[in-house]
């Protein structure tokens, strides 16, 4: 078995397209990765997901080994048969779960000690365990263990905390050993700190990854200071390596990410909204429970080539949310992650052909006319 | 467009098998009418419904006169545009629903006045606004409006309440009219008295309809009473048209009613058990939240060919039904109309090699081996 290879066909500007190359398929990139926490996409089949245009899914390690545990679902021939998914699968390390849904965590060099949100019982994550249970899972790439920077924070605790997941990276490195057909990727910390951001990049880039991730952004610094620590941290990443922001985002955050050089994305927006009723399309986001819907024959987005905008009418989706059937959810989060991989398909071409610029214009220029014409 | 005609294409003992023939398809009989409550079969999308083999939906008129409401349905087209379902549908008449759900019931000769459980509005059913509103739904099969007998009651009350029902039956026909295309059954009543069931069947033959319902049965007087009043209902029912054991059932209360001379059946058992993580075998039902299935790499029947079965273990639906997800409800009631499906398919079959006396026996035989082998 091979490495994963990482090859770049086009670039416009700082953006750039291609694919990262793995025993279990190709993701072609810029990518979008639905989150798959506690072993599904939320709502979805994954066969369905594979529909949407999806090369690539993200998994929870923090939930998975919690419930049903790592070693189990090791013993049932790993992640991706357990959940019926055969192609790549990245799973975060679980540093940033830990320190949102955990409770009584004891930080220390070694690692953080835990008490499960689910029933209470103990358990450590450090570099070691975590590359276990990443092994355990059967993930086609590792993330490192890190330390999430909180914003906001002093400049002092973001280089200290930095510093620990530079540490800690390398000790990921170590426990990780080679594992042809499997990645790790770095994750770069430092907060909103140009310097720090650089001297995370050279720590990384010295241990050496398959990848290299963006952490500790989107966590409440908005957009104008994302865009602008985004320039820096990019600045300092190999060039023929991928790069992953953790977390992000929004549809416009997507574009302007991969306008400063970025790979590959995950969020829960996509899945998370089409439960709530938030549908996305080029024209902006809707609210399928406002009333305005409930007679409305349209589909929930004219261009969309999904069972739920080729099937259904914001009216048939408006009833079955406001009666809380589950088959609301099933459309609305098939609809959203199609969205959003025919927007990654959009950003792709646009590279491809170097009209990134002209492409990211109309993707404002359309949310900006807002939601189609009254009925 | 021509009636609805109902064929038989062979008999065994007092069972039959053929196919009622409708402009939006033909259904096989003996049928299972999965229900699609509020335009909607729980937890599936209508093509997946399809896969399991159903023919034929149910609608409940009372639940859909509330929310939506009718009205909004006609102009959005009607139900089965409305849900995408293409192939026939039956609804009820709202008859039994308003009497288990509704809250300030009064009942008169004209008709029953009501509260919505959903915002206390208030309605009125009756023989006329019950045709009218399951004509605006476009349904295929109308049902009379009826007066669902209690039980238990008094002789006198049962007698009363059928006769009421009655002169429902008559003034729901003329109501309904002449609908090529459609059809009306009647709804024989008389709770478990052998002289009111004929009197009533009586009744509704001189009215004359394109099928027959037993109504009232599956109450709460158990499947012994059931069967043996059963026997007395069927009786007095024409050969010709087609016979609709209302609300019922579990497996085996199926196989009996075959046995009896009944063609079609509706239940929210399959689907409702999915949702509670019930799931139906050959070998009789496994609660999947039971901690033996916890590790259990296999499928929930190993003969069944539903994606539940083919793709997923009982380790992994052990998992996300603990979990909540979603995907757990969407599969187990995938596999529970499949097994449904499977079953009716089993006795059409066995009905045309006139073999359905083996096959209850081994039906029964199977159940009482009990579940696969413990691993």
């Amino acid at each position: 078995m091979t490495h994963i290879r990482f090859s770049l066909t086009q670039t416009d500007g700082n953006a750039r397209t291609g694919a990262l190359h793995t025993p279990r398929g190709d993701i072609r990139t810029p990518a979008f990765m639905p989150v798959g926490t506690a072993a599904t996409v939320k709502a979805m089949l994954p066969g369905s997901v594979r529909a949407t245009g999806a090369d690539i899914l993200l998994g929870n390690t923090y939930h998975l080994m919690l419930r049903p545990g790592a070693p189990r679902i090791e013993r049932l021939g790993g992640l991706h048969g357990f959940m019926n998914w055969d192609r790549p699968i990245l799973t975060d390390s679980g540093g940033f779960q830990v320190m949102s849904l955990s409770k009584l965590r004891k930080l220390t060099e070694d690692g953080v000690t835990f008490a499960s949100h689910i029933d209470g019982s103990k358990h450590l994550l450090s570099p070691e365990t975590s590359m276990e249970i990443q092994r355990q899972l059967g993930s086609d790439i590792v993330m490192c263990f890190d330390e999430c920077t909180p914003f906001p924070c002093t400049r002092d605790e973001a280089e200290t905390s930095m510093r620990l997941s530079m540490r800690w990276a390398e000790r990921s490195r170590k426990a990780f050993g080679d594992r042809p057909g499997h990645a790790l990727f770095g994750i770069q910390q430092g907060g909103v700190h140009a310097d720090l951001r650089e001297e995370s990049a050279e720590s990384l880039t010295k241990i050496g990854f398959d990848g290299y991730a963006v952490g500790g952004l989107a966590v409440g610094e908005g957009q104008e200071l994302m865009f602008s620590t985004l320039d820096h941290c990019v600045a300092h990443l190999p060039q023929d390596k991928p790069r992953y922001l953790m977390g992000v985002g929004k549809p416009e955050d997507i574009v302007g990410a991969v306008l400063r050089g970025i790979d590959m994305f995950d969020c829960v927006m996509p899945t998370r909204s089409g439960r709530t009723g938030q549908a996305f399309t080029p024209r902006g986001s809707i609210n399928i429970r406002n009333a305005r819907h409930a007679e409305d024959p349209r589909p929930v987005d004219e261009t969309c080539d999904c069972p739920c905008c080729t099937d259904y009418s914001r009216a048939y989706l408006h009833h079955t949310h406001k009666s809380q059937e589950i088959i609301a959810s099933m459309l609305l989060t098939w609809h959203n992650l199609r969205y959003y991989q025919r927007l990654m398909a959009g950003l792709r071409d646009a590279i491809a052909a170097q009209q990134l610029n002209a492409f990211a214009a109309r993707f404002t220029e359309q949310r900006q006319a807002g939601d189609i014409d009254p009925l």
